[in-house]
């Protein structure tokens, strides 16, 4: 295949990325400087060759353990458990949370075959007889979701009673639109209502 | 920077692709096994090393010179005419059209200081003086492409007053709804309207 065939082909491999964006993406990397090209090459290969699981967390880094669980300003009495290492970038970009992370790589869905041995859930069990004193449920709001939260809660209870499970809020997103909310959305709202 | 910010940051460089993609693409190819990602770096680089502008008609290509110009089922004697290779991929998708290509690697257009100077025209001067018969000028239905196909036309004009120069019909586009055509392409959809 020529060379210009073979990228197009890998650009269409990625998802969102149909057939006339690939060809875009590759004509355009065909009129930058070869210097430019290379670097981009160099940043694909780095993180196939450099990026690993965190041995404590699951975060993906190039560094073990990642930098949430080597930096000792951050809390280490408070566990936040999300589904995939990129919910963590959105959760730092809040600016409200200091503790450190755990990935499970995923979350229940028997529909899939995914199950609790698929997810990075003895990791955590080990973690949780340690300091911590909170573990923030932080899945999804989807139904498997909502199952891996109610999986945990389970598992964390019969580990440690003294350990304070939490959820993230449901609720009405900040921006949009009463109108535009799903009654599932609304009723959340109200059952959390708090007072001014 | 770590590996993963790095290609974060060489995605979001790319056309189209701004922050969320980028990051959505990276923890994509995190996933993936570190072979799939090793093969996507390799196509990239494999582009920068191995594509140069094929020095008869200006194809981007891994071969010089490249498949078109060595095809010999192809009819020398017509010589289409396109602003960029990529216009190449598209009008062989239309698999009407056998003659041989020249890629002006631009358009004219003084505001962005793009002169004959800077496009591809010497080299179609040249081939001009050999065989061909038919000039194609296939240049976008742009402002620019236009004022490039009219000084295409008189360069063509003083070089040989025998070759003949054609232009792609302008008109509806197939598929597409006379309601919402704009009136410059009813305009020439009538003047180039043919008998049935």
């Amino acid at each position: 295949m020529s060379a210009i065939d073979d990228l197009m082909q890998e650009f269409g491999r990625l998802p969102g990325i149909g057939k006339k964006t690939a060809r875009r993406l590759t004509y355009y990397l065909l009129k930058q400087p070869p210097g430019d090209v290379r670097q981009l090459a160099g940043a694909v290969e780095r993180v196939a060759d450099e990026v690993e699981a965190c041995s404590n967390c699951g975060n993906l880094s190039d560094e073990d353990p990642c930098g949430y669980c080597r930096d000792d300003r951050r809390d280490p009495s408070v566990v936040c458990v999300v589904e995939e290492a990129s919910d963590i970038a959105a959760i730092e970009k809040s600016g409200h949370y200091d503790g450190l992370y755990h990935v499970l790589g995923g979350r229940l869905s028997p529909l899939d075959g995914v199950g609790p041995d698929d997810l990075n859930v003895a990791g955590l069990a080990e973690r949780l007889r340690d300091e911590v004193e909170e573990m923030i449920i932080a899945t999804n709001p989807s139904v498997e979701g909502e199952a891996t939260a109610t999986y945990l809660q389970k598992l964390v209870d019969q580990i440690d009673e003294e350990i304070q499970i939490t959820r993230l809020a449901r609720g009405l997103p900040v921006g949009g639109d009463l109108e535009y909310a799903d009654g599932v959305t609304i009723a959340e709202a109200f059952s959390g209502r708090r007072e001014m």
